[in-house]
């Protein structure tokens, strides 16, 4: 018995996937301590959109802790943070006219969402939140109570309330019209549904599946949330930092959030980071509401900053794109080779999902991937779907190479 | 008005008690960037247990990351992992003669509270969980709900349920008797409280005012939640780490918790970690129960297995428990000094607190402590409480001269 | 200023709309204490189905009483209560083949609905019930949760949990079709719904707005909760007794309900009986699992008993059936006299509501129902339906006249 | 297998202690269909106050009836209501200069509780409630988690919220200082504990043991609740009526309370009513905020006026205390005969608990009293306590008979 099952608790899920014991990374490969190469098309869960090992944000860390920077500062200011502040508001904020206040919270996901339904419920002065069916923000009981996923609920052992559950685009028909029950339970004292402090969304669900919501559906959801004095709130925790192709995951929908969750990606070298964007007026946070030991990263901030710099032109985002339509090409295809079970792609930029509508197949592909050497996640309801995210700054060459070793897996996989 | 005024959410709190933007940090020293020194008794609240830019540490991370080492992972296994979980069994488990299974969850002393509930609710079957008054254990849902500051709990805008509040030793009545009230309700049916899944403790509420708890008591309380099939939780993530002069606040007590949650100093050098410890046999989760992005921090595994070298042989804690009977006597005499304001000092090894019994007196020393240039915290209801606590590593002239800012701080805030 | 606004709560209501003091009544006649007659369309909120000083009734109320009879006897046994089982086992339960164990409550009907929702949880181990948009089911906590209407929720003052709302049907659609959103969620682990306890339904939803349920929905409603292990649960506290031209308002229907609630009409003459039946394989309570004060009401079962004469042959229900026939054929007209207004009638039996679309116009018509002397009741969402539901017993030349009035006070209403 | 085995819920539970099927009753006396007679020491829970089948009262409900009174009227107006009134006024209010508006509620113990919560959470918009170890307030979810009773509660299958449980006078110390604990968390901002709506009290916990609070601890916890802006809710339902020789159970304490909950005797004949008084000042409901089908029960306010003439003067009280001292030296002496089993008499007037300390021997001695043909009831934690509370009418004779049957039960209980 290793090591690890003799004393790491039994929690543990992805390494029973891929056992084996990882040494090196560089950008998108991998390699186990006997020099065994993956090509990872997971990313740490959609945090290396940068890759491993990243050169640049490795040497700014490198020479900024040789500089006896400050590590680890709570919410104190320091320089290393103002740099970060003023690059996200110059690159990513003044050229997009947004206006947002920045909240730096604990860094992990879950606890910048625990952040932002705190201060929709204070500004509101409601408890109720609005989240989909198959949405994933989180493991700490706020954010889990916001979460589809049944296993995960019930393990937690209470009862998770202040939740209103709303089906997500596509799951009850499309479009505007797939709200407009929500929109009248919400204008009918009788309904038994008060108007909730929040309305958060995924652009795109990926724990959920990959499921992806049109424009329309977002426009007329922020709509609704306007309407009813609600807040505006995407989860762009997994598809912002460029993994669509745009910065934000929903910056090309005229859409106007009211608070953005950010974390994963934002600290640029897997180096975590939770951050949440605050419009101005809604900011009535008072001082110390909410607090965090670690929420002063500054190491994360230093490879955020460094990170940034993909965005000062255009070309790092085309190469998003392009690589994102590369990927569903091949991904169509792979469908198209297997028509009779009716496999279905899809996804927005670089965050691909191959739904094999069946756990079971999904199983034996997932099994398949680990004996190729392609490092993917399954996600969606047991497992159905393929997801492939792979770093964003992965090489072409690497690409089709992991597209490859993809599409051999299903292959072996369907025919098992 | 500065860019973090301008850019920065309301929300911030500690840099307006010490408003400097901090450049540059080392041991115990950090200086702003007109290079003015400030004095570091607050330690990252509690993190920084090894000083700013351990050398050591340093080294190690550098050293790590120029070879390609893998920085995030996940739950995968990787070699830094495995050093430090073996390093963690040779050198603090198998010393101590305890037997513990390793959860690494998010990086925030939060998420492990977190999944400390949820595994206890999980293992017993119940909802409730018994915690202190005046105890602070995290800012997400479920660890709010155990925290004692109203504060805190009133901003959640929803209600915090499934918590059993009963008075930590101090509070009303000390020692083994003051446990009497619990025992008896918990005897009888028709009390109105039910056996809880857990009591959850600090063995010194380092937040809640550096209130201790001895040793007698703290048997009781283990044995009253054994009697009733309650676990028996210690929250050691700001205590922990050869913080009292042990590795562990509780070693030296003829305890044996069931769950031990750590954080703030195990990941060594401000880098975050949050692990759970786990009796073996209480290793009841299933494979992916509890998740999060973040829960695979290399950068920190690799800091916190040098720190641990700190525990290899007992000249570190030693030296601990020095500085720490040092700091209390100059505490003691500077209560001495101010007779009249019958101040209390209060702690245990380097977490020591000095009483004010007044949220204004203690507001003008921390005014005066800024001016002074050492960095301490308030903490206590209503921040009554002035707590020191710097890196264990302080040079004893550091730890003399901080020592000498903070009684002219005294001096200063009693006096205006 | 009288007695009555002097002593009595604020929240008195219904003798804002009625300030008449009233002394006599008569089956479906009123009279205030200066012998003003009303004809009474109310029937105290459907309690009244025989009529005021039913006049068997009473006069097995007095014989009774004047025997020395057994008033009051908690859940001891008496003869009255037996001769009440017997009569309901002999006259409903077995001419219509049906099986039940009876559970007498406290006597109101949001008892019976606590004690029905309990027995659910327990039968099930499962926390939520789901409860239908404009459903009302009482005013404590357990049937206030499962209420829709806003108003009473929010002043409870507290969370109100464990409930899944769903769109009643007509709500959002009609027919089967209507329930595949529910039926989907239920299948798919991820959805964030999971399997209630129980499904509580009105058949007819009265204070909700005389809302109509089909058959078919109801059956695929059922076939719902027994495919996923839910209880399917029948309030039929306003709409049984008779009110619809059967005895239960759900039995020439296909259903096979595994709780019926009753109340109101089944203790005959306004003495209150609270009603739980329940199918024999799941009477799991243990004894004194709950309890209340006053389930022993043996008055109301000696009216009780008396009531069910009625059920003994079928001309009872044939005179309420073509009763309910002429009400609706008369409401009908009215509505075809208001064309513009779009006014509709719905209901089943004796219960028939007047949907005037706007809370306004309903509200004069409830204004000029006062000068008329015509007690009629305001439901559905802000009060925009008029409800009609005289005592069964009403003479048909009462009714007539009762009619009359209310077309009149319509006529005046909408010409304000 | 008689008709009540076979169609009654298993969850009936007095009617096994007692297996009789009872067919007449009379003041203090009950007999079975055989003509067997039971002395009734239980009068239905601390209902029959005035006795079973009272001439006085039974005369005028007759005649009410006969004269075609109305019998339900919700919350309209009736002459009968009126009288009950103005008579509560000038024979309680008035006599005692106690100021209340009256809210008819639902016609039961807990549906009073309920709104009596409901009110305190509007008022003061907090949504926690203090109760007692050891309290009984009621089966509805609301009122069921005020209760101490764990197998009540666990039955609901719900969590039950919004609860500061506090110790009874005498669980944990007596008099002002066992309030102390309390009073010091509710001082502290940081104990977890935030001031409630209300604390919810009985003056004698009936059901929960027969334990008595003293005029010191009440006046003293009614000035912690004015102090931090709580309501002092007195549940007078069992204890009231004349009970414990006043009308109210807190009448001679120099309290003041902000709500006080009537039921069970107040409706005169075991005729069911809940009345809840309220400081006028506290009125604060709106029209319609809390309703209830059955809160205009006429026979009830017919019976309880009649009932309120035996307040006209001093005598029938002086009565009651007589009665109650006797009942005490008769329970004192069955004590002082069994002196090694160190048994305890509590209560006060004409409510008196023998407390055995033992389950064991308390079920015995209630299987004893069964052959005895003594009614009585078990209460107190698993039933340890027998209580005895006949008709405050009771003859002389029948009291004296009754106590040597229950004395008799004892000798026998205990010597098995």
């Amino acid at each position: 018995m290793n090591v690890f099952e003799r004393l790491e608790s039994n929690v543990r899920a992805y390494c029973r996937a891929y056992p084996a014991v990882f040494d090196k990374a560089s950008n998108a490969r991998q390699w186990d301590e006997n020099g065994v190469e993956f090509i990872d098309f997971f990313a740490g869960a959609g945090v290396l959109n940068y890759g491993h090992n990243n050169e640049r944000q490795r040497q700014a860390i490198i020479d900024y802790m040789q500089a006896d920077g400050v590590t680890h500062s709570l919410d104190l200011h320091t320089t290393a943070k103002r740099t970060f502040i003023e690059r996200f508001e110059d690159i990513i904020l003044k050229p997009r006219n947004l206006e947002y206040k920045l909240q730096f919270t604990g860094p992990t996901g879950t606890n910048v969402v625990e952040a932002a339904l705190k201060l929709a419920r204070k500004v509101t002065g409601r408890s109720t939140v609005a989240a989909f069916t198959n949405g994933f923000h989180g493991m700490t009981l706020g954010a889990l109570a916001v979460t589809g996923n049944a296993h995960y609920r019930n393990v937690s052992g209470v009862a998770l309330n202040d939740v209103l559950r709303l089906p997500f685009e596509g799951y009850a028909g499309t479009g505007v019209g797939s709200l407009d029950m929500i929109r009248q339970t919400l204008a009918d004292s009788s309904s038994g549904v008060e108007a909730p402090a929040a309305f958060l969304v995924e652009t795109v669900q990926a724990e959920g599946g990959v499921n992806v919501a049109g424009k329309e559906w977002l426009q007329a959801l922020q709509a609704l949330a306007k309407e009813y004095g609600a807040l505006f709130i995407i989860d762009d925790i997994q598809l912002g930092n460029g993994r669509t192709g745009h910065f934000f995951s929903w910056e090309d929908m005229g859409l106007d959030p009211d608070l953005v969750c950010l974390a994963k990606g934002i600290g640029g070298f897997g180096t975590p980071m939770g951050l949440l964007l605050i419009r101005p007026e809604l900011d009535q946070w008072s001082p110390g509401d909410h607090t965090g030991t670690f929420r002063g990263q500054n190491l994360s901030f230093v490879a955020g900053s460094e990170a940034l710099a993909y965005y000062e032109n255009d070309d790092f985002l085309k190469s998003v794109q392009e690589k994102g339509r590369y990927m569903e090409e091949r991904l169509n295809n792979i469908v198209a080779n297997h028509k009779k079970l009716n496999f279905e792609v899809r996804g927005r930029g670089m965050m691909q999902g191959l739904d094999t509508h069946s756990p079971a197949i999904a199983k034996k592909i997932m099994a398949a991937a680990a004996k190729q050497r392609v490092i993917v996640g399954a996600c969606g309801t047991d497992g159905r779907v393929i997801k492939a995210c792979p770093p964003l700054t992965i090489e072409q060459e690497t690409l089709e190479r992991g597209l490859d070793l993809l599409e051999a897996a299903v292959n072996e996989g369907v025919t098992q």
